[in-house]
This record gives structure tokens, sequence and C-alpha cells, in this order.
């Protein structure tokens, strides 16, 4: 059982596991050990040790879990959260002072070849294309279900074998809720409209067009900049040139500048500090919430774009990428564990 | 020279080095591969490795940087802030779409014992209590500098010691701007308090001591608990039972109770967690910043307190306490490596 839990404080949402009959806590902090000495589940051959696909690009002809497949995606085999039991939401404590949704949403994996690539750059122009696109239409897919406001798009590379595939692939998680980053993005993004009728992402592409030393790479379509205060050293954010919020939505013909852009992005990281993990983060305009004061003018005010970040320390990079923090002990269990040391 | 650098788009301050004369990126990522095969600067007898004391608690009669120290505090050795140009602030870009205030501020390490212990849990309870009474000494001298908004003490224990020296320390980062995670809290509380006329943390307290379950330990004057929705598992923070808004004014009587509560949690998790990186930070109220909306009330609605936050793989915790960044190579350097990578 996982639930999602807000910080009265900070209002950012975790999601943590309220698991019973585990004895220790190590099992909580390594809980994919199992992928020691086992062979790679991503591979083509494997199909069989994954959950069962619910998308592909394939062979014409082929048949769903065989072989002949070029992008896969399915179901984490031991998801945080679900769907099935539907959405339930509810204050907790005397005074309600926390806020609570049930382990509600969706994890998907895109496997992104059939080949053992460890890194996005090794990818063709073609595989990254088909890559993009099966990130627009799981998006698409995935807003069907109105439970859940936003799907983000999110790629660990180069971390511990032990507790994350090195087998090149993206993942998805829906969410009830919109993350704390996001959701800010999205409230500056509307008052700086609001208060100038521009959006401020136009405003600042405008600006580093100008200045030009921050630039990594541009094309007719999209420009890759180094943002004028990232978190990180070498951090590298993709925007599109004309105004738009949401990345299911330009033109398909602009997805091979866009992905020779990002091949070239990693290449350059990879290549220039010598193969570091690295995280991207897609962030887009969320599924259509209209209850949120944010929505109304969000496609005027919004402008999606992708976050690039290199990591010379490795941190884990959902967290970073969403202020989403995953902490699969429960603070109940987490605390008796902690007040039971002698 | 460095400057710290606010992002348009959270709102959040950076610090980045404006360095020249460095040929290769790795360099910004392992600045301090110096540590690797010396003697720790930090034990006694070393004195003359780091720079000058500036305060300490030392055996009386003896004199500045000898030997008989029981607590060290001097200038970091690469100090990324300086106090000695001055501030400046300025706008930045065509159309001041960015803020810039030059690298101003203050980077102070506190050495909290003249022995190689690389633990807080190995402080006996004495030496605790000198090293939390030099941070509120520390605190109320450097928010003598009226152009200084902010105190942030925190530890970073656990980490790779080539680019961390192990031997148990503090650090306090004194910056002209308060930092974004801090804020927050300080806004949150306050709305809290103008709709509720009460803290937010006290009510948290009030909340946790009745369900009880995410206590870790508890005391007259502390209590250490899970917060409900924690970002790192076994996270742990703790508040004083008794409303306060700043770490320097409880009684000094107190500080016995806090050290051990303090020492007990390292304790705990050091050995349930089979000794993982750590990190503390203090969020405590701000220096005198009249204004500031929030300063009006902060007296009576914020609530300082500790966090304590485990790391099962270890990120990189000055980021995480603040959500402030220090991104050593400067976007413009940084590019300028990326364009030139073939």
């Amino acid at each position: 059982m996982s639930e999602l839990r807000r910080d009265p404080i900070t209002g950012r949402w975790i999601i943590t596991r309220t698991m019973t009959g585990i004895d220790t806590p190590s099992e909580f902090f390594h809980p994919r050990k199992m992928f020691e000495g086992i062979e790679c589940p991503f591979c083509k051959g494997n199909e069989n040790l994954t959950e069962p696909e619910i998308f592909a690009f394939r062979k014409e002809g082929s048949k769903p879990d065989d072989r002949n497949w070029a992008i896969r995606v399915f179901r984490d085999k031991y998801p945080i959260l679900h769907t099935d039991s539907g959405i339930k939401k509810k204050g907790v404590g005397d005074a309600f002072l926390y806020d609570m949704i049930n382990g509600f949403g969706v994890h998907e994996i895109i496997v992104e070849t059939s080949k053992h690539i460890t890194n996005f750059a090794e990818l063709d122009i073609d595989q990254m294309k088909m890559v993009l696109m099966t990130y627009r239409i799981r998006l698409n897919k995935l807003r069907g279900d109105k439970r859940l406001k936003y799907g983000l798009v999110y790629r660990n590379q180069g971390y511990d074998p032990v507790v994350s595939l090195p087998h090149s692939h993206s993942q998805i998680i829906a969410l009830p809720v919109v993350p704390k980053s996001v959701k800010e993005e999205l409230v500056t993004s509307r008052n700086y409209f609001r208060e100038k009728q521009r959006c401020l992402f136009c405003d600042i592409i405008k600006e580093e067009r100008g200045y030009a030393a921050r630039i990594v790479d541009e094309g007719d379509n999209f420009i890759a900049v180094i943002p004028y205060a990232p978190r990180f050293a070498f951090e590298t954010h993709i925007y599109p040139l004309k105004h738009q919020s949401d990345f299911t939505k330009f033109p398909d013909s602009d997805l091979d500048e866009l992905s020779k852009m990002i091949k070239n992005i990693f290449y350059k990281i990879t290549k220039l500090l010598n193969n570091p993990p690295i995280n991207l983060v897609l962030h887009t305009s969320p599924f259509k919430i209209p209850e949120e004061d944010y929505w109304d003018t969000i496609v005027q005010d919004y402008h999606w774009h992708i976050e690039i970040m290199p990591h010379a320390v490795p941190e884990r990079g959902f967290e970073f990428g969403a202020d989403f923090f995953i902490t699969p002990p429960s603070p109940e269990i987490s605390a008796k564990f902690l007040r039971e040391v002698s």
C-alpha cells in the first residue's frame, strides 16, 4: 500500500509506502537489489521478464510481447502507484492538518531500444524520434483518466546498476496532483503574463538569443541553453522557439530537429564530463484541470521545455526534477525502527 | 569571482563562480581533490593548514591558532563568498529579467573537535553543547552585518573524503538573501498565523504528540519526529516544544537536552542504517530584514527547527537543505565548454 502525502509547510507532495511484513530497514533502501547478477529484463528476448506491454513500436504483423519491437512500454514491475482501487482523498490528523491521497497513479517504463544501450546519445535519430513520439502517445493516453492531473516524463542515466537498470529507458509517472516545481512554474508564468501580457519563457529565450553566451545548440525550432541560474553544473534546458505550452501538440515535423538536439546534448555532456549520471525531465502543461486557478491562462502563458541535469555526485533525479519525493518507508514505520534502536 | 543569481522562473537563488584561467571542466567538479592523501587540516597540531581562527573554545591562557582548542572556527580556505569588495546588486539582461548580487557573504567552518572523529554521534555531550553554543555565537556575530539576511548552519557527514573532509565539522553560510526553502516556510507560517492566529509548527507538534507514531524521541523541551511527508527515508526533525522563532534565544539550560537528542538521533540513524551519509540543517528566523513583508509577524509565527536527513544514495546536502544551489562553473563558461565539444 502506498500514499501520496502533502507536507503542510512546503506544500510538497511525496509518495510513501505503508508496507507491512518488512523486517529490516535495509530492504527499504535497496528494494531492487534483485537486479544484481540477473539478465537485463529490457533486452530483446527477455520480454517475459517484464510486465505485459501496453504499447510498442513493433514490426508489422508481430505480436505483443514477442521480440520484434523497437520501443516497448509496460507498467513498472514493483509499482508504487496503482489505479486499481480508485482514488480516495482525505484530511489526516485531529485537525485535518495533513492531506492524503491513496497511492493512485500510473508508473510506466519506456524501453527505448531492444539493444543493450546505456546512453541516450547512442540511440540513432529515428529511434530517438520514436521515443519522443512515445512520450506524446502515452501522455495523451494517460490524460484520458480525468483523475490524473499530471504526467511527468523523466530519465535517470548512469546510476548504480544494482538500484537502477542501465538499459536505456524513460519513465512516466502520472499523478493526481501537479508536482510542486511544475506548479511553481505555472503560477510564476501566469503572474508574469497577467502583469506583462507576455510569456516569461519567450522573454527568457529572447534574452538568451541576444546574449548568446549561454547557448549550447540552436536550430530553426529549438534552442538549448544553460539557464542563467542553474542548479547543477552544465545543466541544459531545451525550449521550443515558438510559444507552445503542450509537448504533445507541436508539429511532428519538428521531432527530427528535437531528436538531434537531445542526442547532441547527451553526447556533449558525456564526452566533456566523462560519462556522468544524467537526468532528463520534461516539463509540459498539466492534463486539463479547470478547478486550478492557473488553468484559465495556461495555453497562453506556459511554455514546455526539457531539463537535462548532469550530476558530478549522483543525487536522485526524480526528486530534483519535480521537487516531488518518493520515500518508501512510511514515517510511522521509520519512527518505529529508530525508536527501537537501543 | 562569484555571483549570486536568481532564477526568474523558480525564484531560487544560486551561487556560481565566474572563474577564469581554468582549462578543463573536471577542475570544476573536483575543486578539492587536493584533499587526496593530505593530512587532515582539522586535526590538533595542523592549525597552520587552515585559515586563521576567528573564534574558538580553547584552554584559558592559550593563544589563537595554537593546539589547545576544543572548537575552532575559521573562514573556508576556498571561499565562494566574500565581504571584501562590498555588496553590489543589479538587474541583468536587456530587460533586467535576471537578478544578480556579487558573491557577497561569509562561509565559515566550525571544527567540532580537535580529535579525528567522523560521526556527530561520537561527540560527548559537553562537546556537542559547545558546538550548539558556537552556532548561536556565530549567528549573533554575523547578524551584526546588516547586509547579511540569513545565516544557514549545516553539516555534511559521510561524503567522499576526496571532496568533503571527514573530520567532524559544521558550516555556516551567511547570505544577502533568504534561501528559497526558508522563505517558503516563513511565508507559509505567516499566512497560517494570519488565518488562524496560531503557529503552524505548534499545531504540527500538537498533532504529532497526539498521534505518537512518528515520534522518535521526546524530552521536556524538545521533540524529534519523522515528518508526515518527509523527503528522505528516516528524515527526522527536532522542534522546541515551546514556541520560539530564533535558535539563538532559548535558555542555555535547554542546550543539554538538545545536545543529547541530536547525539541520540545521529547514533540511531548510524546504527540502524549502517552509517549512511547524513545532512543536518538548522532553520531559524532570518536576521532582521524589516523590508520583507513576512518580517512583521516573524516572532509570533515562525518556529525554528533542525532537519536531519540520512541519504541511502548520497545527494548534495546543502542543495536539499536550502533549495539553494552552488554550481561552481558559470553558465557562460559551461556553455562554452559544451559548444566546443566536437
